[in-house]
């Protein structure tokens, strides 16, 4: 897994950059024998498991974990109509075990609401039994045929947070939609990422949804990436699974449900929105090494310098902190260099000089240095983290606000749509959606839009001038 | 989800008891729509996440975790050919995407090898790649034809960890078997679980292995459960995969190899080995639970009960501690009973008295009583875990000690195997095996026994009578 010192691609021609970072940062890499299978790197997996471990902290407020089977038989996998159609043409199916053909053929789960709500059906039996709130954390299957790209669209998605809620009434999931909305954006602000919440047009929502709300970033090309769904069920899986239970009259009534989905597209949003032409910049809250020690040796003091960062490196792991002490045989600068490119928010040089000061040479990602007293260290290094968070987010969001253009005409949006998101007015209807779809080779991405620099107002239908609500237009992953 | 508040059959009824603890005390649910695939509930998957965080936290001294494809290619599958024969009858192939037929085949991952070793010849050059020791926690599949059984003989194994390292020479993977089997007992001690290490016979070794280590558990019904396996791998994969490196004199050299594995096998040891008439008895490393706190309100001073135990829960909890206050409406004694099924290591009882003489009543999972003072609670209670931490080991191993007899001839052997495991003298020959497990009607587990219980010394074979050394027959689960 030898490093590759060569120089990246800029950041500007995005998709070579991208593709370069995922491997000279050791993301994941793209050589496995089966297109769309992609094999996570022990780095890239540390950093998968530190963002997991924060998205899991947010659900077990009040969602539990669990974990159902992969494989879900054909019979259940066919019950609901629109479900089916959704995905049929992507399927796996396991048809042999062994050198025997499967009586029931098994489909490899592109999502899991057949293998889950016929157990669902099975527990929930009163209203005492409701809110029911479970999570997962799985591996799910598509057989994609259009270009698939590492962690962005794959055909084994290998880190799919999927929740599954059933309530008492409609209005409670639809609170649910909102609370599980408002964890996604604790979730990306967390990461540092702004992001865009809009509800999909009835026709781009999940098969089997009464409607969709979606969490779009833009990426640094302009083009959006769907990070996150919450899908209001409505009673149509209910009704086909019979999810039923006995309300306080003792009447039976179907559940009504919610499910939220957040894949590994959330890394591919931390590597795309925050990169930089040196590599990865990692949010302290996700990244594996917070804090690298990069010992200065010149002169004979080597084996004070390497006491004094042991110390260092110790007080810090004490007080919480990710921090590794790099003591390979190499230059300084090509540490750095690995640093950078692995993207940890914080480098801490120590040189004899250091040493003799009681002082402590502090570089953040973003290039800033500050000198902090080597007393109460771990305490200045928190703060210095806190703030290159707050760098990167602040970077982020006026990106996002560069990108995002309004348009009163088609002929305006064509023209200012390439690497922009486009706020326009539109009526609702299909066709006018259509046309503008077509004319400007982009998709509509959602009404009823959730961000601070899109304002959620009426006007003239770009297409037919009659009232129309805000919509976002975009080119998407 | 409710809970059934019958009796379970006692725990001398192993086979009966193991089915209802299962699913009384909410590990799994065995109803899911395919045979031998069972839902984790979330009291089960937290029992799992604590046992893999301590399994992890073992692995991450010096392994890396990573997460390689579940799709094997058949082109890759088939090129070791004594790893093809020992699991073609039970892969489970993937044979179409949507509607279409696959141009190659895709095997669900019976287990690894063949997934991972493409990309180590890919990523291993020179002497200084090595050794590489990584692992991924994941879900393999078999297409079992004999009886399933929760957590211990399924289809879909959800929880296995692979260990797979490369070494440059045949003694450094040799010492790497060793070091693995160390972890393993370390692991195993947490658990409180007493294990047998011992060599399987050649015949019964990883196919494609030069050696087996296994590590076996005995159930309360005396029938052995393989919780584990190390491997030296020799170079019969590095041969077929190309797995080559560039020693220090610039000669290519093939790497030697070791895997090792782990699955949910452990938790089923934990459920067997631990449990007793009244349900789970969990060891607190992994009790989801450790203290449950249980406010006995009689009179009129609920409310204060209620604040002096979430005042104790959240002092519990800043220790470190996993601490559930239980103020269900219910009787103190269903919440005992319901405390007990599921193996909660420490109950606090937290009545009006307590509360006046500053006195916490403990109850451990054994039934031992012990009054301890409101100051230092905290330290009280880890003490007290501790010492019940003891107490399940000391009774696990001296049920593992009542359960090992030896024999000298096979019909003394027959006589004594009912229930028990049996140490035996062999010559080492197929023959005399093949013979002694027809008359006995049971398995020759293995030689070089490692256990305090059992003097692995010379003798004469019970079969032949020449020369022979310890070995352990058994009936397997």
């Amino acid at each position: 897994m030898a490093e590759d010192t060569g120089g990246l691609p800029p950041r500007s021609d995005f998709s070579a950059w991208y593709n370069e970072v995922i491997r000279r940062a050791e993301i994941m890499d793209v050589r496995y024998p089966v297109k769309g299978l992609y094999v996570w790197y022990p780095f890239g997996f540390a950093l998968r498991s530190q963002t997991y471990t924060l998205l899991r902290g947010l659900l077990n407020r009040d969602h539990e974990e669990t974990l159902f089977p992969l494989l879900i038989p054909e019979t259940e996998f066919m019950k609901e109509a629109e479900h089916i159609k959704g995905f049929e043409n992507e399927v796996y199916w396991v048809t042999h075990g062994g050198l025997s053909l499967l009586e029931v053929k098994l489909a490899l789960r592109p999502t899991s609401e057949t293998a889950i709500y016929p157990m669902y059906a099975l527990w929930i039996r009163s209203h005492a039994d409701l809110p029911l709130k479970l999570y997962q954390i799985v591996s799910t299957f598509r057989c994609e045929t259009k270009h698939t790209r590492p962690l962005i669209r794959l055909r084994e998605i290998t880190s799919f947070m999927e929740s599954h809620t059933v309530h008492a009434t409609w209005d409670e999931a639809n609170e649910q939609v909102e609370y599980e909305l408002g964890l996604s954006q604790e979730f990306y602000r967390d990461l540092g990422i702004p992001i865009l919440i809009s509800k999909r047009p009835d026709w781009d929502k999940f098969p089997g949804a009464d409607f969709t709300m979606a969490i779009d970033v833009v990426m640094p090309d302009g083009r959006t990436l769907q990070i996150g769904t919450v899908h209001h069920l409505g009673d149509h899986f209910s009704r086909t699974f019979g999810i039923t239970y006995e309300d306080v009259n003792g009447e039976q009534q179907f559940g009504l449900q919610t499910c939220y989905g957040i894949s590994e597209r959330c890394i591919a949003a931390i590597i795309g929105v925050h990169g930089d032409d040196k590599g990865l910049v990692l949010p302290a809250t996700v990244a594996p090494t917070q804090v690298a020690i990069i010992p200065v040796i010149v002169g004979k003091r080597g084996d004070e310098i390497l006491a004094a960062g042991e110390e260092l490196e110790s007080e810090l792991k004490q007080s919480g902190l990710r921090v590794k002490m790099d003591t390979r045989d190499m230059r300084p600068g090509a540490k750095y260099y690995h640093w950078e490119l692995h993207g940890v928010p914080l480098r801490v040089e120590l040189g004899p000089r250091d040493l003799d000061s009681r002082q402590l040479v502090c570089v953040n990602r973003l290039g800033a240095k500050t000198i902090i007293s080597r007393e109460n260290a771990a305490e200045s290094v928190k703060k210095l983290l806190g703030e290159v968070h707050d760098q990167i987010l602040a970077r982020a969001e006026s990106h996002l606000e560069s990108r995002l253009m309004t348009a009163t005409t088609s002929e305006e949006c064509c023209r200012k749509l390439d690497g922009n998101v486009m706020a326009v007015h539109w009526c609702g209807c299909r066709e006018c959606a259509d046309k503008l779809e077509e004319l400007t080779n982009a998709s509509l991405l959602g009404t009823e839009i959730r961000s601070r620099y899109v304002i959620d107002d009426e006007g003239p239908c770009i297409i037919c001038s009659k009232l129309g609500r805000a919509a976002l237009v975009g080119r998407s992953y």
